[in-house]
């Protein structure tokens, strides 16, 4: 099989990091097109030609150039041979696993990115100054978020969000998870089932998470090695 | 066919509106069960145990509940028999629709909302005020978005977003855009093709379309009648 599928990340960004889990994981051939966000590489004009939306992740694939991780997840698991848990075909499953797809953005996905850039991010990138009142407004929303991820999301018993093996919604959820660890937070805390369900993610996409998460890894141990102000 | 299929909706709610128009349009047999936000019907322990997320639109659907609009409308497309246009079974004009239904979460369902909401709802129920720089900075972030539909969604010439024929991604688009007319703001000005475009998905969906808008309807043109500040 040819190389034909091209796969646009910065390993730094949560759902790249999802979608190189789980091309490596699923075997699919592609190949690895690093686009630096930290040098500014997805705003170049070179960059808008690939992906009008200047974002990572994305993906050129014969005919087609797609982004948004969400219909790129989807887009894979039709077009390659995966195994069936990653994107269910019975109908009551895929629409549960496409529940969590839909209502992560504004809540995992925002509540996560939003405290880590102005925990971690926008004082390294620019110098800015954390306001408490706003770091502690951020926070919350973050924990209500994990609380109902906890509550109603593992409340049931399963392993996994729908049912008992993972899915692309499991895999997205958890990179979106580790994220605010670089800037000192622990969502495990206080949070078995998150815990233990985090745990069962990594063991089921290893080595390729802990390959993926190098960096968030390092960058957490050297926050949590800083004396707390 | 029996009326197993409920949808839960208040048509003030752009998505609910979606679905509403989409199920009509289609012959979906259905029951019609109302959810009034303004009397916070949503937030009961009563809808608690039919939408965890105690939100609208949702569904119950034999032995489903489900959720999140997008994931509801493929749901709807996969179990009942609608024409391939509403959501195409080819897998590079689904990847094109699913594109849309994941960005538009954060653009232009966030930003048409936000801007309204500011505007439009926020004075009308907690009497707040209306600072002029926020107001700036909401218009901005909205019309940048609308410019990018105008320039990058429909500037390849297509009549809908996917091809020929309107998907359910220009329908969600559509009742997105409709929200800020109640707040005096005309997202057709200066973009023909948008323009264009909305006039043919109010065609395609006619007389649902008018139907699911008439209480927009009837705020634009009061906001519209009303002094200048």
């Amino acid at each position: 099989m040819s190389k034909a599928l091209k796969l646009y990340y910065d390993l730094l960004s949560q759902p790249s990091r999802a979608l190189w889990i789980f091309l490596e994981k699923t075997k699919i051939p592609y190949e690895r097109c690093l686009v630096n966000l930290g040098k500014g590489e997805h705003l170049t004009e070179e960059f808008k030609a690939i992906n009008r939306f200047q974002k990572v992740p994305c993906i050129a694939d014969n005919q087609i150039k797609l982004a948004e991780s969400v219909a790129i997840l989807r887009y894979l698991a039709r077009e390659y041979r995966v195994p069936d848990h990653w994107y269910p075909a019975d109908s009551r499953r895929q629409a549960r696993v496409d529940e969590y797809l839909e209502w992560q953005h504004h809540n995992t996905r925002a509540m996560c990115a939003v405290y880590f850039q102005y925990m971690w991010l926008r004082p390294r990138m620019f110098g800015s100054k954390i306001d408490p009142k706003r770091a502690e407004q951020y926070k919350a929303q973050m924990e209500s978020c994990l609380d109902f991820i906890e509550r109603e999301l593992l409340g049931g018993g399963s392993s996994f969000f729908a049912g008992e093996e993972i899915s692309v919604a499991d895999l997205l959820a958890a990179c979106e998870i580790e994220q605010p660890k670089m800037a000192g937070y622990d969502p495990c805390e206080g949070r078995p089932k998150l815990a233990e369900w985090m745990a069962r993610v990594r063991d089921a996409t290893n080595p390729y998470y802990d390959q993926a998460h190098k960096f968030v890894y390092k960058m957490s141990q050297e926050t949590a090695a800083k004396p707390k102000l």
